[in-house]
Order: C-alpha cells, then structure tokens, then sequence
C-alpha cells in the first residue's frame, strides 16, 4: 500500500523489484487490495491508491461508536436558580453548558454561555433573574440517546448549531413521557474523540 | 471482514461455505487480510476481526489533513473595541471566539465567550472598557500554523483546553517576528470534519 501511495501510477513489475519478489508472488495480494478497493488497477498504466477503502472503513468505524460510550458527565442546575449563580457554576465547574432539571433528574432546559452572555450585558441584576426565564425549554432542544452513535451525535450538533446534546433516556411517569439526564455529547467530546482515533 | 466480524471465531471452511466458494479459493484472501492486520488467525479456532489495521488507517488519514484545508474564516477586532461592542459582534457573527489584531493584521489576542462573560457580570459599563483589557495576549496563545495537521490542532485545542486556534503564518516585520492570522480551527472546525469522515 505503502509503495503504491508513494510511487503511484506504478506497474506490478515495479512493485515485485521493489520487494525483491517475483510477479506472481506478488499476484494474489495485488488482487485482494484490488478487490478490497485500496488499490485501482489501470490497464498498462499501473497500480493507483484509492481512499475509497479507507474512507469507508473510517466512517464504519466513527458510526460504530455508541453515544454511551463517549458521553461526559453533565452540570445539572434547578430552573430557580439565578443567572448570578448560573454563571458562576459554570466558571467553577469549567463547562460550557448547563442543563436544567426537575427534582427527578428529567431534562427541563439547557442553557448557554451565549443565553448568559445575552442576559448578563443588559443587566445589572443577574441574582433577580431565574435561569428558567432565559433558558431553552423543552421540547425545543436537540437530544440524543445512549444507543445513538458518535456520528449521529455530531451531525445533531453541526445541523443544529449547537454547542452541547443532553443524552437522554425516555422514562414514561404518571402518564408522562419524560427525558432523563444520563450525559452529555459536546464539541469537546467529539475533539477527544477526534485525538482518540488520531492517536496510534 | 463482514462474515468474520459477524462470526468470529470462524474457520476457512465455515467461511469457504457462507461464499460457496472452496477453501483453496479463498486461501490467499485470508493470507492477505491476516498480513494487513485486518484478521487474526488462530490455529485450532478460526479467525477473528482485528480492529488494529482500520485504527492504524483512520489515524494515518487524520493525520493527512492539513489545517490548511480545514480551516474556517475568523473574526478580527481591534484592540480599542469596547466589551459591549465585542459582544455585539460575537452575537452578530454567530461565532464563539473573537481574534484581536493590529492594523496589519498581525495576532495580538484572543477573547473567549468566558473571558466576556465574566467582564460582563461584575461591569455595568462594557462600553468604556477595551477588549484590550480582557483578551489573553500574545505569546500567551496557543496557534496553528497551515501545514500542521488535523490531529495536531485538535490535540492543541484538547491538551490546553481553548475552544479556538489562530492558523497564523510567522512573518518578520521590522526585525520583529510577527504572526498574521489567515484562518482559525476551533471545536466547530473539527466536529464538522467528524461529520464529513462519518458521512460516505
């Protein structure tokens, strides 16, 4: 793969002198990397490399990975919290989102850097200032679950622009279809994922 | 791959029959996906999937990007900009990181969302204060240069923990080496490239 990469196009006979081999040593390996897709074989100009094998090991891979296996712990504060105390949550646990919940642990809004931002500039009263008033409320926030994949996660984010996905368990209770808080997928999560795969 | 990753452990001849080929047939198949590192082969058991040739692929394919191509277009401010101004752009621009320049566009600072936020909650007056005042300064700042890698700038973003980089080219103006700033990677640039590897 290596001497077809680096010399491309390139002949057969090239690749055995190389190698110090014969041809047809050399035979059933080219027709298997041919077969695979990693290689291209053009009548009497020679052997190409072709990502097309490569990519598509590359995304089966990245839809492989689950949701549960890459999810982060996420920062869970009570809607009557203020932005004052919102904000300083989120200096104190280095984060960039905070979700917000009832007393069961179901997802009841999350909240930005930006939403604070927003409502911090025109302010001089943050600590009046519930965070229920300036955060994002169900059922108008993206989700994902434990069971979906790192690729699905992602493409939530870029389609959506957003910076955090709750991970979410769907719990029925008294009749009700809630949303449990079992994590958080974030940009940071898909660039250590990102290293992760990088590394090796 | 396919029939071994569902089945393993597997023998040739169980492979041989699922492809209602002979196993002489299939022998050199398997002679080259074991060299590649993509099967394992076990005497008296079968074979097995490896994952190790596809994360030696997807690692060495992370690390062929370029931050050249890559690269997303940053937004510059000036020094003398006022917080509240800065706020307004980060808002208008839809981005989460501001890059501070001089005239000649040369680096000579960063300003986070964070960094905003928390002059905004002590300060009723954002409009008298410099984002001068606020950003982190050059040499504080963690930069990207074109050639460097994918990898290498999503490792930077990770191990300093930044949202953003500057993609900067050094330059010498005056006898001073200068950095312009051509691009910026951030969190976003490299969860859209997951979303692309994915993708297929």
């Amino acid at each position: 793969m290596d001497i077809v990469k680096k010399n491309e196009p390139i002949t057969s006979e090239q690749i055995a002198e190389k190698l110090n081999l014969t041809r047809s040593a050399l035979r059933p390996d080219l027709a298997v990397l041919t077969m695979l897709g990693v290689l291209e074989a053009r009548p009497r100009v020679g052997y190409f490399f072709t990502g097309k094998a490569v990519d598509t090991l590359i995304s089966e891979k990245i839809t492989d990975i689950k949701v549960d296996e890459i999810k982060a712990t996420p920062v869970i504060v009570k809607e009557s919290t203020s932005v004052y105390d919102a904000i300083v949550t989120l200096f104190l646990t280095d984060v960039g989102t905070l979700f917000v919940s009832d007393d069961e642990g179901n997802l009841q809004g999350i909240v930005s850097r930006k939403d604070l931002l927003k409502t911090a500039i025109g302010n001089t009263n943050t600590h009046q200032i519930p965070i229920g008033v300036v955060m994002t409320r169900m059922p108008n926030i993206v989700t994902v679950t434990p069971e979906e994949s790192a690729y699905e996660a992602a493409r939530k984010i870029v389609d959506h622009q957003v910076d955090a996905l709750p991970v979410v368990k769907a719990v029925i209770e008294n009749g009700q279809e809630k949303y449990k808080i079992v994590g958080k997928v974030t940009k940071t999560t898909i660039t250590k994922l990102f290293v992760e795969l990088g590394k090796n």
